[in-house]
């Protein structure tokens, strides 16, 4: 793992339902984030309604922390990134979620034992003003007005997701996914006999009324069948649907 | 509201926990999307548990639309990206979270009436094949390989957001795409009403010489003729090409 691919901790200010300290980790697991703490969960801990909803994530339930106070939280902590729907007048950064992301990267990299943290607030209050002043920087999403409260796992999961979109940009060589399809794809020559006998038998059908029209619609069903790139079991399928479709009826 | 800034629709198809649905209003409401659609809901609709979990989304939920198949709550829709955490061997273009919204807001910016829509699969088992060949493009997440599979209201946001952070980055410089390559997409109706003449012509004629293979075969057509994202006009030269070549000979 390069610095840049160190993942930020998440820290959970005094969490209520277990349900969405869970779900929250489910996140985390789906992103490649490890490291949960938890702040006065509201119900205790461990909480027996966290680990069904985790899923995938059940090691980060079974290995997260608890502190008494987000002080305590942060201790080893050096660029704390604190999420809230409404910034209160504080005089912080206010940054987007891919800003905060990419804040991130940049201290992983810059700093040699740095770590840096998403901190998310209770549900329905969020973070209080003493929580967000601890915080260096202010990470807000641009949401729809008419309901901007979000769920307290989706935020984590935004969050999670933005480090994880912005870490593989730029990180190439550590995407998974290839983003083309490998196909063994029609040569030109094949194509150009495929439409040959396409227009023969359209031709020999009568399916042309216009001379003038019938280079342009021959055109026409060349860019069609071009344009979804065959391959070349594809157009043996296609030759034998003209062959059977031409054939006289039974 | 521009045309960029209209919002795609979000198809569930199959969805079995009342809480899932709620839990994606809420996304969506968070993001801007208002269209929810729910194929063949598996508790019925509407479903008690879905309403507590929408929050500020309960309006989404009161308006949900219900179909009995995929193809009926696509019947307006002209651009459909699936998304999928395994995409099978099926010959599509496989795309980013990012990139699809980047589609989304094309297409919308490109087409005077065109309307996209995002698919989310069932809980456990997502989106099936056939399901998947209906789809213009297959969206996949490069995921933890350790733990890949999304909650469902997870993956709604996340495309949800995707969306908006696209959508809020595109619109203040309101830029204009050429409208060169504007094309009028045939709808999924249209192209489903072209599948099902061409599979009962072959059927009649004898295609599917094999009972096991016929949905296989099926599938790949309808893969093929997908991909190449037909117009109007091209549907209905298809439609043509149907109706001479299955003729009688003169």
């Amino acid at each position: 793992m390069t610095k840049i691919e160190k993942p930020p901790i998440v820290i959970l200010a005094r969490p209520q339902m277990g349900e969405n300290i869970g779900a929250s980790a489910r996140a985390m697991k789906n992103c490649g984030l490890s490291d949960l703490r938890l702040v006065a969960p509201r119900d205790g801990w461990p909480n027996p309604a966290a680990e069904p909803m985790a899923a995938s994530g059940k090691d980060i339930i079974q290995n997260a922390k608890v502190f008494d106070t987000l002080a305590d939280a942060c201790s080893d902590i050096d660029l704390l990134l604190a999420t809230s729907a409404r910034p209160r007048d504080l005089a912080k950064a206010v940054i987007s979620p891919r800003d905060g992301a990419h804040k991130i990267l940049e201290h992983h990299q810059m700093s040699e034992t740095g770590q840096a943290a998403f901190l998310f607030g209770a549900e329905r209050t969020g973070l209080d003003n003493d929580e967000l002043a601890t915080a260096d920087m202010i990470i807000q999403a641009d949401l729809n007005p008419d309901g901007s409260s979000l769920n307290l796992a989706q935020a984590v999961m935004m969050m999670a997701w933005e480090w994880r979109a912005a870490m593989l940009d730029a990180v190439p060589q550590a995407k998974t996914v290839s983003t083309d399809f490998a196909r063994d794809l029609a040569s030109i020559s094949d194509k150009e006999f495929f439409f040959n006998r396409l227009e023969t038998l359209l031709d020999e059908k009568g399916f042309f009324t216009s001379p003038e029209m019938a280079p342009v619609v021959k055109r026409n069903l060349r860019t069609f069948f071009t344009r979804g790139q065959p391959s070349v079991q594809e157009l043996r399928t296609l030759q034998g649907v003209l062959t059977v479709l031409s054939r006289a009826p039974k």
